[in-house]
């Protein structure tokens, strides 16, 4: 489309330099001290979206960070686009192993080099120019709205709140995420899914004191040792996990998607090579992306207990402890898994131990049909742009903030990420490639175009 | 026997004066800064043993502590007893919980409380005192040697060598010790078993760095559950250890032993109470009791692996650890276990991580057989002094040095405590019972008489 092409080409340079002044902003939700950027970026935010087009732009204050919104209404009959993005950024941590500074971006081999070039000043900044872009060269085919949060990093702990508050104002058909990565940067890939998450922590009781362990060794249960064998239970030969109805509730995946999810490209020797195992793990009769993306897992995060200093300190102790977490699939409800997991763990408890299961935390997982209107418009968008159909990916990660707009708002999101495996997000030198920045601007509108005439 | 009384009597305010000197040295031997503690208890037990009637005494200097040595040999063609006993203490944090300095012994409620009291100044002056009342009173019957060390609390790090090199020296027909205890005050017990030890640290590997445990989360295997289930298939359900050759050369106990054992008073709901279990666990076919003595047990002292601070957080990590330990019994060689057990378990470890056992530390166990005159002695010196046969018991600890004499000096030791569970040995207020002391001198005594007679 010349009307895209051109207009970036005009303005290329502008475009980088208004990320560049979001970039410029050390919006590090985490740190307390950040406080006032975080305002900044608020700011810096609403101004972009007033001079992008918006008929308006306010900041919300939450009990955490401000929420920026902003919104153009050509025709309520209209469809409507709802971006999301956020305006928080990861600590630099270790500020040394960066090759130039975190927050004074830099262009080199191609890439943007800066703490949040990629995650997610500079995906979210494709978002505004795209938009500014469709309404500079009158090609807004439908309403838009954005929300621009500043809490991501910190797992979002006022968004579903304030979406509560602001349910009418959020209204739209589908919102529009640009916060994950394609396979690679030839081979574009829309994420579909997410897991879930429930996570606990037990603890394990033996003795009412850590004990000699020649004089009780033997005759006492040791609660380490009953800790594993529990563990070791909850999941079998064929790596399935074994709390009773687990999988009730477990959304299959149709031989079409599985063969579609297949196409993405995978070599495991490569994946092995590159986490430096000999052998894979996981559930008989399903891939590794398969055991990753489309089923459940049972890891255990942390596990604590007795003597763990130097050298050999004999004691069978009173204590052990365990974090466990389990990636949930759609469909399953992490409230009713936390607490099967919960009623099992106890009831397979020996007499000789006490056991307290607490749930820490938990999240739905998501899951955006690949037939829905907003997803085929993606689809197309990136067809046009990549020359390649884009593959559906089920990430086996979690964006809990997802399901939550779901829950609350009753909105599918589709997930477009222009993100690289190589962006080093969270890491030191996050880059973000510049082809992948202006193949962004150039496929939002496309999907905009796309989506408003699926939608008529 | 009157003289035995009557040299008791007439002397028991002196020989509790010179236990008390002896406390009032601070010799703790984990602690540089009482270094010279070592030397002054060294001397103080130099002229103790002078002064009760030795033909010599000398002060051998080693890397570490001192060793006091002293001899009485009336006469080469008869039996020889050689004394073993420590001159070092344990530390005394938390001070505060003392109710009386703890090196400022006295003597409240008919007991001594002071660090050491029992453990072993108080056990050891009644071997030096016993001495002195058969040289004074003209009824010594055989040889006596005496080798005081002061390094029992940190391990005995020097005295095996010491013994290597002075073989010659220690030659005798029995180790008569005194730093274990009695059942209880009304029962006397002698210990005729002490377990050995292999103790491993063990370490799993998964990926080669930790991973987002949605991403990789079912996959690739998780260390901490990879361990979790190696160890829980350390031990079956029946409470046996599974190492292939484990329980080979596992000195079978005779029923008549067995039950000589099983006379020893147990009440299981107190033991249970006691340390807040509501059931006791174990090997099927031994009692509690047997389980810590005449079997060999399995215990994990310590895990650790990924994350065990506050909340949730999600990690697949790269690495998990243990401490595991596994008491012996007599006839098992801890070399040859620790070989086994390192065998076995890196043998059962899926290919998916890689497993590394250190061998930590070992010790043999230690048997006194209940036939040899050295026991039957003692049995009948205490059957005299409590007017009750002592039970003879197997301790679920290990003494190392003990099983070190019987293989640098070839020589079986004899275990006569006076100690009581309530002394509370390394712990604050620590005390001795006044008649413990005083039966322990004249105990003694009778152990030589009889001893000398039975070796004729």
């Amino acid at each position: 489309m010349d009307y895209i092409n051109n207009y970036i080409e005009k303005n290329k340079e502008r475009f980088l330099e208004e990320l560049f002044g979001l970039i410029r902003i050390p919006s590090i939700s985490s740190i307390k001290d950040h406080k006032p950027d975080m305002s900044k970026a608020a700011e810096y935010w609403k101004n972009t979206l007033l001079e992008a087009g918006a008929d308006k732009a306010d900041i919300y204050e939450t009990e955490g960070n401000p929420v920026t919104y902003g919104e153009k209404i050509i025709d309520p009959a209209l469809p409507t686009v709802l971006v999301y993005s956020h305006m928080d950024v990861m600590p630099v941590d270790p500020v040394d192993l960066w090759d130039s500074p975190p927050f004074e971006p830099e262009i080199r081999d191609g890439k943007i080099w800066a703490r949040g070039a990629d995650d997610d000043k500079g995906q979210g900044m494709m978002h505004a120019k795209a938009f500014e872009l469709m309404v500079k060269t009158n090609t807004l085919p439908c309403n838009v709205k954005f929300m621009i949060e500043g809490e991501e990093e910190v797992g979002s702990p006022n968004l579903g709140k304030w979406c509560e508050q602001n349910k009418e104002m959020l209204k739209a058909d589908v919102i529009l995420v640009s916060d994950t990565s394609m396979i690679d940067a030839k081979t574009p890939s829309i994420t579909t899914g997410l897991r879930g998450l429930a996570y606990w922590q037990v603890e394990v009781t033996g003795p009412n004191r850590d004990l000699h362990s020649g004089l009780f060794g033997g005759a006492v249960a040791n609660p380490i040792n009953v800790l594993s064998s529990m563990i070791a239970k909850m999941v079998d030969e064929n790596g399935k996990v074994t709390i009773p109805g687990f999988y009730d509730d477990v959304m299959e995946v149709s031989a079409e998607e599985r063969e579609l999810l297949a196409r993405a490209p995978f070599n495991a020797d490569d994946y092995k090579k590159a986490i430096d195992v000999k052998e894979l793990a996981g559930e008989k009769g399903y891939s590794p992306m398969e055991c990753t993306g489309i089923r459940p897992s049972f890891d255990v995060c942390g596990i604590w207990g007795g003597y763990t200093g130097e050298g050999a300190k004999t004691v069978l102790p009173s204590k052990a402890f365990a974090k466990i977490s389990s990636r949930l699939v759609p469909n399953q409800d992490h409230h009713k898994i936390a607490d099967l997991f919960k009623e099992h763990f106890e009831s397979i408890a020996p007499k000789s131990v006490k056991v307290e299961v607490t749930s820490l935390h938990g999240g739905q997982g998501y899951v955006c049909p690949i037939d829905i209107p907003a997803y085929q418009a993606a689809e197309k968008a990136y067809t046009n742009t990549y020359g390649k159909r884009p593959v559906p990916v089920r990430s086996g990660g979690s964006i809990p903030i997802i399901s939550t707009f779901e829950e609350i708002l009753g909105i599918k999101s589709v997930l477009m990420g222009f993100g690289l495996e190589s962006d080093a997000i969270h890491s030191p030198n996050e880059n973000y490639p510049l082809e992948q920045f202006y193949n962004g601007i150039k496929t939002i509108p496309l999907f905009y175009k796309y989506f408003a005439e699926m939608m008529k």
